[in-house]
């Protein structure tokens, strides 16, 4: 692994990631023993991101679990910037929104900020481009399995006439100082980039505002989101609305050394429109814990920490504890190589894709109903 | 008249303003007596306030007559900051637009920046009073007797949708910087005012944007608002449209002593639904030319240049300019004295009112083809 310090903001995650120290830098909680026990009292079972610590830190949950327990309905929020293909890592937390959508027959605002990544980084895409992966990833999104009718996917240049007019009304109380500490910005950053913190707050108050009451709101994202939501924390009671709740979830590492996985590296990262070979190509070539010889594997062992493979698996493809427990037994005493590991994951990676791809394309037939624009809101 | 050092800003205008300096300051061009000669051509007339340099400077007029001669249509753009009742002085800029309008048959754009007001000056209103204000000076603009199907009044949070993308694509080429070092913001500016530039620089591009080819665009408007233009016509070549020509108007002064006419400041201005009565008390009570006695006024004569009644007849309310010039010689010779002349243009004012407020009850009935929502613009 790279020796560099570790960089996490919203724009940049790289270096090893020390998550325990995150949670002291950022001023969150680590998600507790007895929290996981009442989300499991309260959902009927763990997701194995919980169980595994995938999802390890949180702001307010207790407070969700609590208005939960008193028989409230909160809803849920996250996103995503749409300037590329849908990788799998994009997909851990949205399969961790699936389970919390299910389990508290949630509804869920998905926000597609396609002005953001018009803005940034420098130079920004288009906005033609980033409509154009705005749909594509919104395909991925729905092919997730979120429920119909209870599911909204907000892009934000396609809502803005919703969405403005609340940014204003945050903006009115974010100065540029804010800003410029919580997100490191110099003068030399463009207007728009300034003003889009009020953007992505937004969502996180868009069902109270529709309903006319104040209604619990849960983000689900990875950690290098939680300066956003900060800033919308800090905003909400001069609104008048409740502070979001945030879970958040640590970065599938990328399938090559260091940093996570990226769209803009593509051998970094599995995308879901890969086909079986090119998946199988990636994984095969990818960085693993293991060590320069077999001899020397045997001996010593891998290092399962450190290693994309088997990260893929406790993140997302080995839904059994125990064989997951097994192969991280295997791994460390040397008995199970590399070469053997990769295989066993690129085949279920591949029977993942399949069934993906195969939602992925009824996807398209009720894309539109998924995808809404200002009208849903001033109806 | 105070002695202070005049400021023009977009939110500001006090003291006595030397417009040549102005012109000097903000890097415009004067109206020559040749572009006054040409506008008289092509437009059949002068209006009595580019006769009385009431408009004095522009940015590349002499390009929108070139167009215009060529046979190519421009269209016009100005705008409103909803922030409380319509005054008399708002109304000039909007009487010599419907002068361009009628004469070039131009298709009008007319903004309303019900986000800026919200925004500016701290702490600012609430959207619900900047979005009923947008709605009350909406009948004022109508009742100036704008083409119906000619114009649209664009306010913003009301056809965000349209305008929110196209200001991201201003904004990626404005930073902080550059706003900072125009309109003077400081680092306690919140997020929201450092966007706003972008939001009024799209009215200038949106028929072209509307249309799928360049148009041209003329503002008129009083001069502190060039910055905000200025702006615009720096991106403009970035996004391929033509810079917007300008031409600037002097301030109607307010009715006491010193500085522009303010809402905020009732008796300093006329608001188009006064009364006759409030209306009359308004211009008795005012500030005037003239000396401390009768007799002293007899002797030395009054100063129309720094009088309201003399002014509000020069940009308003004498339309025959032989009767303007004669009041001014009778003021100038102690001839006419204060009360008499209030008197006057008091009836002026009352015949005005009149007959604007029973073109604003009629403006209640086609307000809303006028104030356009993003439908229009998405069809």
């Amino acid at each position: 692994m790279t020796e560099e310090r570790p960089i996490v903001t919203p724009w940049q995650v790289t270096g090893r990631v020390d998550y325990e120290k995150l949670i002291e830098q950022f001023g969150t909680e680590p998600i507790t023993g007895e929290l996981l026990g009442r989300i499991e009292r309260a959902a009927g079972e763990l997701h194995l991101q919980l169980r595994r610590g995938v999802f390890f830190s949180h702001r307010d949950l207790g407070w969700i679990l609590d208005v939960h327990e008193r028989g409230v309905k909160f809803g849920l929020y996250t996103g995503r910037g749409p300037s590329g293909p849908t990788t799998i890592g994009h997909m851990v937390p949205w399969i961790f929104t699936k389970y919390l959508q299910d389990k508290f027959d949630a509804k869920l605002y998905f926000q597609l900020t396609d002005d953001e990544k018009s803005l940034w980084p420098p130079p920004g895409m288009s906005l033609e481009e980033t409509r154009f992966w705005t749909r594509e990833n919104a395909l991925d999104i729905v092919a997730t399995g979120f429920k119909r009718g209870k599911t909204l996917l907000v892009a934000d240049t396609l809502c803005a006439r919703t969405l403005y007019g609340m940014a204003v009304e945050v903006a009115k109380h974010v100065t540029y100082s804010t800003v410029k500490a919580i997100f490191g910005f110099e003068d030399s950053a463009n207007i728009g980039i300034i003003f889009f913190p009020a953007m992505q707050a937004v969502p996180a108050f868009l069902e109270s505002r529709l309903v006319g009451k104040n209604v619990p709101c849960l983000i689900p994202a990875a950690i290098d989101q939680d300066p956003y939501w900060r800033m919308a924390r800090d905003i909400a009671p001069k609104l008048g609305f409740f502070k979001p709740a945030q879970i958040h979830s640590k970065f599938l590492p990328g399938l090559l050394a260091g940093g996570k996985m990226s769209a803009s590296i593509p051998e970094s990262a599995i995308f879901t429109t890969d086909g079986e070979v090119a998946a199988k190509r990636k994984i095969v070539n990818a960085f693993t814990g293991g060590r320069a010889t077999v001899e020397e594997q045997r001996r010593l062992g891998g290092d399962p920490e450190i290693c994309p493979i088997f990260q893929y698996e406790l993140f997302l493809f080995e839904p059994d504890d125990a064989k997951l427990e097994d192969t991280k037994r295997r791994c460390l005493g040397g008995e199970l190589l590399c070469g053997e590991h990769k295989e066993a994951l690129a085949g279920k990676v591949a029977a993942f894709l399949r069934s993906h791809q195969e939602r992925r394309e009824e996807a398209k037939e009720v894309l539109d109903e998924f995808l809404v624009k200002d009208e849903y809101f001033s109806k």
